[in-house]
């Protein structure tokens, strides 16, 4: 069945304080990203991939960094992009925020082992 | 600046319960989709095209018809997603709802003319 219902699924503990899950295709990845722990007192290390990224915040409240760009204070509602190979990385600004990421080319490093 | 704020930004009125605001890379599309005026008592006529498709439910429930499965009812935190070329089509079951569509490649149909 080609959906993921929110409360029968089952989110992969990537680190402390981050559950994501994800749905992919060929060529198109979006998955879910529960961050908790929050506010951070600083960003999380900048990283970049060859992935074209799309963001849109369904919950909370970030700081989006992106190489060459000002930073962005954004919010529930608010979305973001990130080109490929573009450094990029957030600051959590509230105690809980959501993330929903798509991603083109799929990344592989996000399919569960 | 690659972000997309939801209290600066002004959606394209699509049709009359119907606003769209899209971003997009070269592969990637987003789209947020605000639809009022339901519930509708039938579901929007079934369509398909190559692209493949995901979508997150932000706010509202749906019905969610693809081509080959059982009909889906989905609320807010849900997500579905579309191969490329299968037929389909949603019923709005709330009096609004927002989703989070992501395609690739990206949908020139959608951009503003």
């Amino acid at each position: 069945m080609p959906v993921l219902k929110n409360d029968k699924s089952n989110p992969e503990q990537v680190k402390k304080g981050l559950k994501r899950k994800v749905i992919h295709l060929e060529n198109l990845m979006s998955a879910v990203l529960d961050f908790s722990g929050g506010p951070w007192t600083e960003p999380e290390p900048a990283h970049s991939h060859p992935h074209e990224q799309t963001c849109y915040i369904a919950e909370g409240e970030i700081l989006f960094f992106c190489e060459g760009e000002t930073e962005q204070h954004l919010k529930a509602g608010d979305m973001f992009y990130v080109s490929s190979g573009k450094e990029h990385n957030i600051q959590l600004l509230t105690k809980k925020a959501r993330l929903i990421d798509s991603f083109s080319p799929i990344r592989n490093d996000l399919l569960k082992k």
